[in-house]
């Protein structure tokens, strides 16, 4: 009999991204969801972002399994890394499994051991009994949870809209959450990303028309991009080319691989001969062609990016293609998308995108979804999860609108341990948390001083000086060499730099030998000098480190 | 006699931003506007870009004026540059030369001619009889321009939408250029910023209502952000703390110089009282105060940012406060906001921006005042400005949907010269544009692979590798140095440098002695080893840089 649960997220609570959150009682522990995060832009030169998983290693023996809601990055992308430490078996449907699988072979880790589970069959883990539930997002195959436990039934909905008409025909399991509400939750986690957006969020099938007028009135090839794991959108864009006539080639190595996981798993469905290689395009004329691919964020090495710059072995940009952005701009990647279609509306092109065309619907619940939500769990208490701050505020917001008292909301952060019981809830602890970069091979060795110099860097450059100085004498051997980079250009400012090398050299030649000798003095010494001569003849301050070398 | 008239952007044909368009003659040369841009974010560190003025510089004896639609920073920013090499006056409405006057007083350069144009009045420079016509935009006294010129009329928009119901009662003069479309038009050139916008841009008084509520429904103090030029929206705020019994207080350098160079002009009307200075605060309780200042675009150095983050000498966000952000984001622009609107959020206040009510409308024309605009100017010939290819494009969609002939359409880019004569149009020649970086003092010292430099630093970091040799046996005097910045953390990582020292020492040690004093060819192998090392070992290619000092 397990008297108190305790729920902490390792991430997703003060980010669009890691989601990951930890149940556990005295005995057991599970974690829901191990996902990564796309750095922002202020991280520099990091590849992903993963949890700090560190809570789990320290709690290794009592580490059970890991549930996956759905298989989309930020929901399972930093599972390779989680399994590298530690060996716990998979709960996942099977397209989620299926996708998970490629991604763990990647990193050796094949043999991690996995179990199927289905909408409304219960599984049970030590102390936690779990039922799947039926939701409905931008990716197929995804769930939610009721956790059944000895103090009640928590409900973590993960990513979901209420779509009441999908594109594979299985709706949102309205009945499975409302049968939990009659019961009595104690505990509803809900998927915050839209919190700000008032309304119902559209149908995936509502983008079938502009799919249809966009393919109908093409002169020329259609190329269409979205995300790899929307299995939804690129089964729309099948549907579409068989009712207007065309072939459909899927191209790039991440949309090839997850299309054939789908299609193998029975995910997909293409009728016989719609689908085509990159080999068969030259037999169809260009009217009857549908190339999909990746690159909706305007990332460099991807499809769209490599096509329109040309890059691309096989497809060129003509002026007769109609190009079709079906996804959202993530935020902070507005530029590099514009950049993208600037480049193709050049090379003649017309390209359609959420900004001008109905190509692409959210895949996260809006207010009035999330009011529902609410309404058929109603918990006893709430946490708003996956979003930044203002939208999980927002979600309180309408949680308490419902009638949900505010002290029995928790707007917590990554970290904060509620304490669930019988009769009462409330945050008793907190763990570590944090983000961890992966940057080439290295996992976490990327600090944030790192991170700072890189940005200083990115900005002003820096000025390495170097001083040869006799050991015994303190005398220079040589005269100072200044090299410099990301400042200004060597070659117009040799006058500047000259003068730079003899304020060094003077300076050194004015000490007295004790400070000559005494390393980190004459380096803070000629640090600030150079900090002063560069603020006055530039007014920037690059990253000023001279080096010693005595002999 | 004029033949011919030649008319080129120096910007503003692939960009938001470093609007500037030259007018010649054989005679006489003119240039409409003289804008900055914002740095885009892969142009790091730089403070801001300007055109490149060298056509201008190059036909000094032919240039008489600079002529100015209005003062946003995108058509007026590069004019002190300008003005440092080129003595001209400039023609401008009032408020625009107020505003232009406490920018060039900034550098130095108040003793400018300045000359004061007013709507419908004809003014002639040289080659060039001009009549401006009144616009509406989202700053006021904004005008377009009809150049007579002996091969017929062009006429320039400058930037607008048609405001049926502007704040200051000015409306949108349709009369004069229907007035100029019945007489005939040679040449039209119209903004295309909005060209992708569908219907009709709303007007300024739409946010009336958006402001009042949120005005009437704050628990304590509004705080208010827009851009300091926006004085159309520093009315409506007036305007609505009016109705609501609430006090103003300005704040901020450029909101603060802007509002009163406005209010001195006329341009902004305040009933008595209304106006509090940050000292009178204190005597108002929260609910009668709103505080207007800049930071609509989450600049770290602003005044919501400091406000935000407590850096701010004396307002501090209660979590009372309402905060409203009424203006746009500009793309790229979008996290920074993002986090501003969390931090504000987590210390209590509500914010409303673009995303979640009606606070801001664009300034700029949409598909349906486009459509407006040629159809009454019913020009011969038609340039889209003002926006990247896309919108440009876009544009020039609509003027060919509306029967302007194809050919007749010109989507030519920055430099592309277009002759007008009386029986023809065509482009026939392209002069020297570009991006010009002004960072800290230098304007144009920071060349292209300077910035490239600052990329790789940004992502990468860098390596430094000092060896001492002697000069005449090439035998190593110490052991190589290595400094290393945004790579790794150097502490954590002791062995792995050192491990590169041995590299490179025994890399010296192998080689004969006449590599040892050839130092090109040393640090080409240096250089070679060390990026395969750590390519080898961290998967990262930082920029490496071997110093050779011969003692």
């Amino acid at each position: 009999m397990a008297d108190a649960v305790r729920i902490a997220a390792l991430g997703g609570l003060d980010e669009i991204g890691i989601n990951s959150t930890i149940f556990e009682t005295d005995k057991d522990m599970i974690l829901i969801d191990a996902g990564l995060m796309f750095p922002e832009e202020d991280m520099l030169g990091v590849d992903i972002v993963i949890p700090d998983f560190s809570y789990i290693y320290e709690n290794k023996d009592k580490f059970r399994a890991l549930v996956v809601t759905h298989a989309h990055e930020d929901h399972v992308g930093a599972i390779p890394y989680l399994l590298q430490n530690v060996n716990v078996p998979i709960y996942g449907t099977k397209l989620t499994l299926g996708l998970i699988r490629a991604k763990l072979k990647e990193f050796g880790l094949e043999n991690t051991k996995m179990i199927e589970i289905e909408p409304s069959k219960k599984f049970r883990i030590g102390d936690f009994e779990i039922e799947p539930i039926r939701t409905t997002h931008s990716i197929v195959d995804g769930v939610g949870f009721a956790i059944n436990t000895d103090v009640g039934t928590i409900i973590h909905t993960g990513d979901f809209k209420i779509d009441q008409t999908p594109v594979d025909g299985k709706p949102f399991d309205l009945l499975k959450f409302s049968e939990y509400g009659s019961r009595g939750v104690k505990l509803l986690l809900s998927d915050s990303t839209n919190a700000g957006v008032k309304g119902f969020t559209g149908s995936e099938m509502e983008i079938k028309k502009g799919l249809f007028d966009i393919f109908s009135n093409a002169k020329g090839r259609i190329l269409l991009v979205t995300f790899a794991s929307n299995i939804h959108r690129l089964q729309q864009v099948i549907n579409t080319a068989l009712e207007t006539g065309k072939k459909v080639c899927v191209t790039g190595k991440s949309m090839l691989q997850n299309a054939s996981i789908a299609l193998e798993l029975g995910y997909l469905k293409t009728p016989n001969g719609i689908l085509i290689t990159e080999d068969e395009l030259y037999k169809y004329p260009d009217n009857k062609i549908v190339i999909v691919t990746t690159g909706s964020q305007g990332e460099p090495m991807s499809g769209l990016s490599r096509i329109a710059l040309g890059e691309h072995k096989r497809i060129q940009i003509k002026p007769t293609d109609t190009v079709v952005i079906s996804a959202k701009a993530i935020p902070g990647n507005e530029r590099a998308i514009l950049k993208i279609i600037n480049t193709l509306s050049r090379k003649g092109a017309d390209v359609f995108y959420e900004g001008n065309s109905n190509v692409h619907v959210s895949g996260h619940a809006s207010q009035e979804e999330l009011k529902l939500m609410i309404n058929m769990v109603r918990p006893e208490y709430f946490i708003p999860i996956h979003g930044e701050y203002m939208m999980r505020r927002q979600h309180a917001k309408i949680a308490m609108d419902l009638g949900i008292k505010p002290e029995n909301i928790f707007t917590i952060d990554n970290g904060d341990v509620l304490e669930l019981r019988k009769d009462s809830a409330k945050v008793v602890d907190k763990i570590r948390t944090g983000r961890v970069f992966v940057d080439g091979k290295g996992v976490g060795d990327v600090e944030d001083i790192v991170i700072r110099d890189r940005i200083k860097l990115s900005t002003d450059g820096f000025v390495v000086i170097v001083v040869t100085i006799s050991s015994t004498t303190g005398e220079l051997l040589s005269n100072p060499e200044i090299i410099t980079k990301g400042l200004l250009y060597e070659e117009k400012h040799q006058k500047l730099l000259h003068e730079a090398t003899m304020m060094v050299k003077n300076l050194i030649n004015q000490s007295n030998i004790d400070l000559r000798t005494d390393s980190y003095e004459i380096k803070k010494k000629i640090r600030k000098a150079m900090n002063k001569f560069l603020f006055k003849k530039l007014m920037r301050s690059p990253m000023v480190l001279p080096i010693i070398m005595e002999i």
